[in-house]
C-alpha cells in the first residue's frame, strides 16, 4: 500500500474501510496534494498549525464519501477533488476551534494546536481553512454543491452552540442529543456524500438517497464515538477512555443512564457532570451504572439502526463497487464497537 | 431622521456620512430586517450572542458600501441587500473572533460578547454567522460575488493570523503592517464596494474602480483608527485611549516613533510592547514619544494618502449622488482626526 493514505499508514488491519480506500486511492492522493497546498501561505503559521492538525492521521473519511459518491455515478472531472478537500477543511476547521471550545489538550493522541500555539492561532486558523474551503467550492463553479456545503457549514455552528447551551446538563433529553450530533457531526458526513453526486449530475433522487445515507452513518458514527469513550481503548480514538465524562459532555450512554436511575444515582450524574466531580472513582462508578442499565448496549441498539437506516438508504441505487464501498463503511463504524 | 439607522441614533452631527446614509435609507432597513432575521436560531443562545453586537450601534459603513456601489449602477433587485447583510455578517463574526483573540473586555463601549458568554460561545455564533454569511450569498446566485467574498474570507483570516504572528514584536515593518491591515481591514471595505458593481451587472473597469476605492478607503479607516487610539477620546471609538497600547498593538504610530527613537526609546518601547510594561505612567511617556518625532502626525499623513487614492479611484466614474456619497464618506473618515 501507498504511503499517502492515512489509514494505510498505521499498518493495522483497516477491516472493511478497504473498499473505499482502494476506490479513492488515486483521487485522495491529489486531495492530499491540494491539502497541502491550500493550507499553504506565506505567513508562516498558517501551514505550522494547519499541518500539525492535517498530518496527525484523521482517516479522512468525509472526503473519502465526496470522491466514492462522484464515482458512483462515473464522474471524469477535478472538481470531486475540490469539493472533498473543501469537506476536509470544514472538517479540520471544526477541529480547531472546538479544541478551543472544549479547552482540550490532546487531538488525535498528540498535543492539540492551541496547546502548542494558543487559542488564538486555533481560531484564526481555522476561520483562514473556512475560507479557503469556500474559495475551492467557488472554483468548482457549482452552486447547487456551494449551496449544499454552505448550509451545512451554518447548521454545524448551530450544532455546536446548540452542544455548548446543553453542555454539563443533565436534564438533556435523547431528542435534544440527537439534534446536536446531527448538527456537529451527521449533516457534514451528509453534506460530503451529496455533493459527489451533485457534481456528477447525478438525478435528485440519487443525491437524496446519498445525502440520507450520509447523515445516518455520521448518526451512527457519533453514537459509537460516544459509547467508545465509556469502553474502548485510548488506541482506537487517539483520545482517552473517559475524556467525555472528564469533559462533562452529556453522550447518549449518560443520558440513558441518568433516566433509568433512582434518585441517588442521578445526584452523582449531576455532581459528576453538572458540578465536574469527575476523578478516575467517579469514572468507575459511572461504568458501572452505564453498565448496570444497559445504557451502553441501547446506545449500540440506536447506533446500530442508523447503520441499518444508512445502509437501506443505499438500496436504490444499483450495485456497484462505490456502493458497495459505501455499504463497507457502515460496516466499518459499527464494528468499532462489536 | 428615521431610528432603523445606527447613525441617526446617536444625535450628533453626523458629518459628511450623511448622503451614504440618506442614499441607502430604505435598503439599509431591509438589511437591518435581514439581519435579525438571519440571526435568528431556535439555538436560543444564538441571537442573545449575535444580536448583543449587532444592536451595539456599530455604524454599517460596509453594508453601506455595498448598497451604494450597487445603487450607482441603477441597480434594482434585491440581491444587493443581501449581499450586503452577508458583509455584515462577516464584519461581525470577525469581531466576535478578535474579541477571543485579543481577550477583549469591551467592545464598542459595551461588555464583549466573550465576557458575558464565554469565549466558546463567540468562537461558534460567529462560525454561525460565517455560515449564514455564505449561505445568503449562495442565494443570490452570483458566483462572481461569492467569489469575491470567498476570496474576502481568507485573505482577511490570513491577514489576522499575520497581525497575531507579529503582535508584540517591535521588530514590526511599516510594510509588514500595511499588509496586516490590508488583510485584516482593508480587504473587507474592497469586497463591499466590488460586490455592488459585480450585482447591478457593472463593467469590468467600473467593478476594478470601486475595489480600489474600497481598499483604499480602508486603509485610511484603519490608520486613523490607530491615531486616535493615542489622541481621540474614547466617545469616538466605542473604546479608550490607550487600549491598543495596553494590548501590545504595534500600530503606525508606534512603528514610526520606535524607528525615529534612540536606543533608550527603543528599549522603553520594547518594554511596553513586548513585555507589558503599559501602565498609565508608560502610555503618557508613549504619547510623548510620539509627538517627538511627530509619528501622529506622518501617520495622519499616510492616512490622508490613501485618503486621496481613494478619491481618485472614483474619478473615471461619472459624477452621480452615488458617487458624491462615497467620496463624502472619505471624507468622514478623514475628519474623524482633524
Amino acid at each position: 500500500m501507498g504511503a499517502v493514505t492515512p489509514l494505510a499508514k498505521e499498518n493495522k488491519p483497516t477491516g472493511s474501510v478497504k473498499p473505499i480506500v482502494d476506490l479513492t486511492r488515486a483521487d485522495m492522493e491529489r486531495v492530499n496534494q491540494l491539502i497541502l497546498s491550500k493550507a499553504g501561505s506565506d505567513v508562516q503559521m498558517i501551514p505550522e498549525v494547519a499541518n500539525h492538525l492535517i498530518s496527525s492521521g484523521g482517516k479522512r473519511l468525509r472526503p473519502m464519501l465526496t470522491l466514492a459518491t462522484a464515482a458512483m455515478f462515473g464522474y471524469r472531472g477535478e472538481h470531486h477533488v475540490r469539493l472533498a478537500t473543501s469537506v476536509e477543511f470544514m472538517h479540520t476547521a471544526t477541529l480547531l476551534h472546538d479544541d478551543v471550545v472544549d479547552e482540550s489538550d490532546l487531538r488525535r493522541g498528540k498535543s492539540s494546536a492551541r496547546m502548542i500555539w494558543g487559542n488564538q492561532a486555533s481560531v484564526l486558523v481555522g476561520d483562514f481553512l473556512l475560507g479557503q474551503a469556500f474559495r475551492m467550492m467557488v472554483e468548482t463553479g457549482s452552486m447547487q454543491a456551494l449551496k449544499v456545503l454552505s448550509d451545512a457549514a451554518a447548521v454545524i455552528a448551530e450544532g455546536e452552540v446548540f452542544q455548548l447551551a446543553v453542555s454539563k446538563k443533565m436534564e438533556t433529553t435523547e431528542d435534544d442529543y440527537i439534534a446536536v450530533i446531527r448538527g456537529k457531526t451527521a449533516e457534514l458526513f451528509a453534506a460530503a456524500a451529496e455533493v459527489g453526486p451533485i457534481i456528477a449530475g447525478a438525478a435528485d433522487a440519487d443525491r437524496v438517497a446519498l445525502r440520507d445515507y450520509g447523515m445516518a452513518l455520521g448518526l451512527a458514527f457519533q453514537l459509537v464515538d460516544d459509547v467508545l469513550d465509556y469502553g474502548g481503548s485510548s488506541a482506537d480514538l487517539g483520545k482517552n477512555v473517559g475524556d467525555d465524562f472528564r469533559e462533562g459532555k452529556v453522550t447518549m450512554p449518560v443520558i440513558l443512564a441518568y433516566q433509568r436511575g433512582n434518585e441517588i444515582e442521578r445526584a452523582f450524574w449531576r455532581n459528576a457532570i453538572e458540578d465536574g466531580v469527575n476523578d478516575d472513582a467517579a469514572l468507575e462508578k459511572a461504568r458501572m451504572l452505564i453498565e448496570k442499565h444497559d445504557a451502553l448496549g441501547d446506545s449500540i441498539a440506536r447506533a446500530l439502526a442508523y447503520g441499518e437506516a444508512a445502509r437501506a438508504a443505499l438500496s436504490p441505487l444499483p450495485m456497484s463497487p462505490a456502493r458497495h464501498a459505501l455499504e463497507e463503511v457502515v460496516d466499518f463504524c459499527i464494528a468499532r464497537i462489536s
